[in-house]
């Protein structure tokens, strides 16, 4: 990334995650010409002559609960979980220190005792200053972020770890709802909600990358859109949700009825060790299934989705599904998959492809949701859609729409 | 099927094998209430109100090198393959024992050492007679088929066992050159062709579900559309294929480079058993492989495809697909696919489909080649899209031509 | 099952359940020279010889908390899981009946409420009297066995759903404790502890193959040694574990370290709708770890297992293992497994050599456990070696001496 | 590896292969403390106190019909296989630098195109000059080998590219026959023969760890016991096959009979390379079956093996095996395992484990064949048991013979 003369200022709430690493590690590496563009969607042919901002031209930093260095962080990431080679670090080490000068404490409220407990001191303060002040907090960061980077075009990705699924609260229902429970500092609002008003109030283009409640309520909907800005989420779809949103219609464009679909994933990085959390893996199941229950509708028996950590898998989620179909007279057949990636790789580029199009649109005056986008996302906000050959299709329009 | 008031009849070459015969009990069942109409793509609500000729106004005979009894067919399949209840067998008896009375010798010319083995006294005079007069007398059962049913309506379906890759001919350039080649008796004509002819000059709709030739050689093309005759073809879709053109899309639209895709196919039944010719072997899995090199073009290092004969699989052709990717900054990630399923209960819901969608194409006037039908075969001649959503679309859209 | 000189009588605990019913078909197949002896471990050649009850010679019994027919039970079992030919239902159907007629209502202390729903009129009775007089009429019941059937030699064998795991009973240490917890009616103890106690007190050799607490606990142990009564337990060895404990020495004979074992099973029949209950499905996965940590010792990194319940997969339990290795120099290797099976087609033939091997031990004078047996059980008691091949080496030592 | 005072000097034939390549850096790894032994079952407790070679005492040197530089070699195993992290490199250059400078040219008669095709200059000169000639070169080579390092332990081992199965030759029934062969310069005896008897002639422990013939042959067996020299041999058990022989004894202890056994590898390293000729091919899948039909006999219905090359894999073999079987009243179920390591690090330490035994064994004074060897071997010379259990036990009672 040039430090010269960046475009696009991308501001990542889990700004030293295993993603973000990647994300600041990768495109440092694509711009010094040691790896190529390869995973990224907006490298495709049919996003070429797109006004997007070019990697080297894109500059970072963000939230985070923990404190660490970006170093330390790719590092392990290298050697550990083997993401890229060791030798990118060393490449790269410019933009990551650079990254980690631009990162600001966290605020955790309601993100569940694994994530309370790699809190660090400033992160700690904050969350006990409440919510409204926190929010004041959040917009001055990222005021100071445009200030100290000199770049106006800011987009805010939340790529923090899975909360627990946040009680029912009716006042999300309407913006001034949300607006009104922030400012009596209710503790029951989720992190990832106070990072989209705030977004929303700084007028950042906004993308939620998790399964957390982010901007999807309708107060926030409605927030975003009164103010003009553009947002889109939630839970990106990385691996076996997006093969399930390949595979499912083409069970029903057989007329083949789908008895059960069971799929178990283990993993073993920090996304893992949270969704040890019950609640918290509750609400990434929930995503997992709603791709089939959607597709699917009537034709489907039954769903079950399983996360569980698995400490010597790190970042290399694997995971198993068992598809059990009934087709002529009664004839039973199955369908098994196993999946294989490293998480974090899979993420990256999506991360970067949804921070580019998210600033183009901005640009081309998009406000609101931005369902364009909705094959990136395992739950896309307002889209019903998830089918991914009919998602992509619409990605294209979205894409000639942007000329 | 009622044997009532027929509205359509189906010639099937191959009639006396796992697929002709799930077709016809499966029909009969289907008619008489025992079983639904799933695994059947016309039964989908996109095709209701299309003018289909009904399941139980259907009436079936064919050609077979074999001498069999249907109901004997019919009770192996039951007790054995398990691919419907026995008492399927008795219900349906009435069709299958109609059906073997419309049975005539089939020839085989170029179909290969175990095809040969199995060929009755009377195919093998056929064959025996040379390719023209073999022309000749399947003209002349078509017609007889008409007549003894009284049904105006036919369509011919290809479902024999897959003949040897045939050698090169030039002369199936032309229709004349094709039309000369059987004229002058040239025994490397493969039956597959002969039979594509007679449907033809019998102005006879006409559907290859096998790899063999066929009608794809453009002189065919030429006779089908001079004569006014539709027709499509080939090698139906069944399983491992199905499944490569539903997920190879999902690849491109990540822009993750497939580095390899390698497939291993076991097979018990009859099918298997002639595959075990490595000529015949290698008609076969080519058009498995044209799949991935057209859809993934460059996107593709490598890919192998085999089928191998395990007796005791029998009719559950079981398939591990093992695909290598590679995506950001060199990852590499691994999918398995294990598909398990009774073949001949995937093909026979295809066969009732292409049957009724050729014979109402038919009526619509359509002539030649049927791209609309794509999404049924492995290597749809003339046509270059292989992703199955967007064939899908095409056969919505045919339909809704058709109404 | 001869009906006219029975040489054993067979007392199943879950004497409706699936287990049960197809010991009952499937001895009567045998015995009617309808199928091969095929799954019985006491076919093979080394057990040729041994004094064991034929299978024509055995007759059968039992206690059920639900109210069924066999025969209707065979027939499900035949139509819907397929484990054998609908026709061996009419023909055992004498079998099936008599088996019937000599059922009476279980007891289900502390079953779960699974279990709870679906007790009879007649098991709530037996329940609402308290453990005392249930232990009273288990014993009356199998005194009654005796003489209706004439036969001198019984053995109990405990089949029925898995107990979630009862509370921790400090008495259960003696027998004198375990004997005055039933005396003063304390309801924690659970069903199969009187059972097993049943048995010890009318001298009836026991077999536990569920993973339910049975003559465990060292008090029972205690009373069986002291009666001079042969048992033997617990948790059938039949599908993942039986796996495990032939793969599992061979990471440790190649100095291979397991990082981590993950084991996923799918199942849809009344066992897996019982295990839904979380104490009930902790009973059952601990068993399965125990043979990896008992095998591997320090070698296994973490161990986790599931059992899910999905309707659709009905008998044929399904279970994905995932095995993560390390070797030399660090390299990382993996091991997948997929089993499918139906479970009740692995159990019954083991309960029939169990039970006979188990009456042939009481009449060699056998007394107290049997760790000869040890290769048919998950956690067989008071054995520490797992590893398969050398418990079936002590199985074959066994024989000889039963010789 | 200490360079001060080398005990025991290893001849490896393949020196530039993968498995060399790792066993010089993964010895020179452990010995400088880069590793743990993790991998060699030497270093099982059971062998602690045996006298055998520590691997800091160990050199090497070999033949090898390509040039190459060891350390290029091992960099790019670091690289691209990621068989070990590239350091290690740096860390052992010694060591395979004075490897490298042992290197001799190696003869490849019968040993296929592929290989032909990497042969150097020299190593083409010396096959020119005839059997007679290279087996004289051949004994010179081991004479220099332990002149120039000083040691007077020297074992050979064999770990070159599957040779094409040779010829029947009756000569080979005896040593005088085989002398004869070699003697009059018959081009038809393969290289791995010359091989075997220039390790026995100079009264070196041979070690064949590949499917070539090598020592098997009885006229060779003949020679090496007269020479009172040790030899084992063939094929090294690492993968697939390996699981198998832990596996198929299962089902004859269930009493359960495989219907059918189908496994299919794939690989893309030279050895996969090589094994695209049929003939290299045919040899190494017929030791994979051997395991099969040897354990369990009558009671397997067909077996099937496939090895595929497919590039980008590389040295990470990955096998899927699908075993079918059936059960009480004829119950069909499958086992699918899926394999996948990096075969030259399963391979390395085997190696190193044989070349300690057998040196270990030469000085207790073992003639001939090394039956207690048989565990780490496909097709061991000799030996009719191929459970890994009973071969474990084995391996352990050999080793306190050496006590």
């Amino acid at each position: 990334m040039s430090r010269e003369r960046p475009e696009l200022a991308v501001w990542m709430v889990g700004a030293l995650g295993d993603i973000a690493t990647t994300v600041v590690t990768g495109a440092g590496a694509i711009s010094r010409g040691l790896a190529t563009e390869r995973g990224l969607v907006t490298a495709l042919p049919e996003f070429q002559g797109l006004d997007l901002a070019p990697l080297d031209r894109i500059v970072t930093g963000g939230h985070d609960v923990r404190d660490a260095s970006p170093v330390e962080c790719a590092r392990l990431l290298a050697r550990e979980a083997q993401l890229f080679p060791e030798s990118f670090v060393e490449a790269t080490r410019e933009d990551l220190e650079a990254h980690g000068k631009r990162i600001r404490p966290g605020v955790a409220f309601g993100c569940g005792t694994v994530v309370s407990s790699l809190e660090g001191g400033a992160a700690r303060a904050r969350r006990a200053a409440g919510p409204r002040a926190a929010l004041a907090v959040l917009r001055a960061d990222l005021r100071a972020f445009r200030e100290e980077t000199g770049v106006e075009r800011l987009v805010l990705v939340h790529i923090a770890s899975t909360e627990p699924k946040p009680p029912e609260l009716e006042e999300l229902a309407t913006e001034e709802g949300a607006r009104s429970l922030v400012e009596r500092g209710d503790a029951r609002v989720p992190a990832s909600v106070l990072y989209a008003l705030a977004a929303c109030d700084e007028r950042v283009p906004y993308v939620n990358f998790t399964p957390c409640l982010g901007s999807a309520a309708p107060g926030l909907q409605e927030a975003f859109l009164r103010a003009g800005v553009c947002h889109m989420g939630r839970d990106g779809k990385t691996g076996e949700t997006l093969l399930r949103s390949a595979l499912a219609p083409l069970f029903l464009s057989r007329n083949l009825s789908v008895l059960s679909w069971a799929g178990f994933n283990i993993l073993g990085n920090r996304d893992g060790q949270v969704l040890e959390e019950p609640r918290a893996n509750a609400a990434k199941t929930t995503g997992k299934e709603r791709v089939l229950t959607s597709i699917l509708g009537d034709n489907l028996g039954s769903a079950l989705t399983r996360i569980d950590y698995v400490p010597s898998i790190g970042d290399w989620k694997t995971a198993w599904d068992h598809v059990h179909f009934e087709g002529f007279l009664g004839m039973r057949g199955t369908l098994q998959l196993t999946w294989r990636a490293a998480d974090s790789s899979l993420a990256a580029p999506l991360v970067l492809d949804l921070v580019r199009l998210a600033d183009l649109a901005s640009r081309r005056g998009k406000k609101g949701l931005l369902p364009g986008l909705a094959c990136f996302f395992k739950d896309p906000t307002g889209v019903e859609e998830h089918a991914l050959s009919r998602q992509f299709d619409s990605l294209l329009s979205f894409a000639r729409e942007l000329r």
